[in-house]
């Protein structure tokens, strides 16, 4: 359980030993002074010509409850993070983290989310340079972790996108609260190598759901024309709309949290990118599931077999309180 | 007041719309896209050579409380990590900003928060390049900020003071809970001026008071001799000594958040840097209290005429929950 009241907490320890014991359990993961924590501010030799940086927060009882483990908590807060460096094509390197707990927080608990921090940045070879420790109310906890990068190449932004440029996306789509949007594996070759392209005119990862964040890519006074038949569908997303009544691609488009990178590709530059894709990512499916279109529609969406107009432009709403 | 059972509450407006607000309550402050908010990451042009990274929060009812304006504590996020660059000699540069806030949060209250924000990133040359908001409980309310700074020259460490370094302080010290801690100007030119004189050979920014800060100057098995009628109390302490009844150099160690330098100087260059400073700073104050002395001795702090140990080596404990 994250907080407690009759075992050791966190903040009792004081801010000295509260760090003295961050830095243990991040080992390697917070380099040795004056490249790490221990100074007023981290200092980064050698920056690179171009900067990335990004942030992201996980707070308790909003992106996860008491069903989701520590670890697996600590890995998202790093995940989330690098699926945004991952959607620029770029390169994760140094991490700040703000831990922001309530006096009752278990260090156990604190302990093994570290855990995941710790494995999750070794994986993606990302430092934790420093940050910030402040307290909260009681039973509160949330924290924030700011992630540098480096873009050798690119980045590829949103809203390049030209009309007639196709539509692609990586994976499965929807369901993702039956846990994909704990077990993901942030994109990050794929975005590295999609960077590299030419063809490929803009990126962005798949937050807030396909519905809410394609819009983000079309430039003005155009839509999408989309095939629904060949948009991806999660099997959970099967599973999700048995639950709800609602249809599985109304989950595709609507639940959010899939950390699948959505991009969009010229039209003379599509048949070579699918034929390279297959060879630098055999096991990665890739989907084209639609069109840039032009044109003075209202609808933002439409049916590309139909052309009639698509609901779905919603996605998840991350500040409602239900 | 910051929360609101009635009138308009911010996170009702929703995230889009949030957003939209914060980018027209910046202004210019928040810089065109895609070098501003609106992708997945901030993309930095030419960043520097050498890159600072500082993180610091500001809470409701830890840092602040309903007898500060929101102007000034947006000011003060800024400020707060504008005094940590100057500590390194470096120049601020790109924030980005997490709100983490209760559904209650009042708009208004919002409002002139981001125009302390605004005004203080417009007076230090910061443009806020992107952030994230999250939802916490009713009545709660924390905001982070992550600042980059270039350091051109330098940049200057807390732990490589020498035995036999003076240490010098700038300002006054003291009863910074009387209005100071909001109203500081954080020391940067004096901090960019510092790190460019090869004689100052280690330096910090007094945030937890001297009496626990000075202790991260001190080399190993080293300990501070201190003149203490040299140390620059303020009068705020003085006023802070009549209501506690604690010596006003007592504050002068422990209140905390006095925001000043404290850096060491090789003891060959102290007149030379004495005097170039008065040419460069002519009105803000600068005062050697002490020197570093070797010797295996059990205190940190030692009176410099009578050879005594002296207390006060403990600061001010951010997690307390008093």
């Amino acid at each position: 359980m994250i907080f407690t009241d009759h075992a050791q907490n966190a903040l009792s320890l004081g801010e000295a030993t509260l760090i003295k014991l961050f830095t243990q359990w991040l080992d390697t993961v917070n380099p040795v002074y004056p490249r790490g924590m221990g100074d007023d501010c981290a200092v980064i030799e050698k920056s690179p010509e171009r900067l990335l940086l990004t942030t992201d927060t996980i707070t308790y009882r909003k992106h996860f409850d008491d069903s989701v483990s520590a670890y697996d908590a600590g890995a998202k807060l790093i995940k989330r993070n690098v699926s945004d460096i991952a959607a620029m094509g770029g390169i994760p390197k140094q991490a700040l983290l703000t831990l922001l707990c309530g006096p009752n927080t278990s260090i156990e608990w604190l302990k093994a989310f570290f855990d995941g921090i710790r494995e999750t940045c070794l994986k993606y070879q990302i430092q934790l340079v420093g940050g910030d420790i402040s307290s909260l109310d009681p039973n509160q906890f949330s924290a924030a972790l700011t992630l540098t990068g480096d873009a050798p190449q690119g980045p590829k932004l949103r809203r390049t996108a030209g009309v007639h440029d196709h539509i692609l996306v990586t994976g499965q789509l929807g369901g993702s609260r039956l846990g994909k949007h704990f077990k993901f594996d942030p994109r990050l070759p794929e975005g590295q190598w999609l960077a590299s392209q030419d063809a490929v005119t803009a990126m962005m990862d798949l937050t807030d759901g396909l519905g809410k964040d394609l819009q983000e890519l079309l430039p003005a006074k155009a839509a999408a024309a989309l095939s629904l038949e060949t948009i991806p569908i999660d099997s959970a997303a099967q599973t999700m709309s048995a639950q709800s009544g609602q249809p599985a691609i109304a989950h595709a488009f609507q639940d959010g949290e899939d950390y699948e990178l959505l991009f969009t590709v010229e039209a003379s530059g599509l048949d070579a990118l699918l034929k390279n894709w297959e060879v630098a990512f055999p096991k990665t499916r890739i989907s084209r599931i639609g069109q840039i279109v032009s044109g003075p529609n209202s609808a933002l969406y439409l049916d590309a077999t139909t052309g009639e107009a698509l609901p779905w432009t919603r996605g998840y709403e991350h500040l409602s309180s239900t």
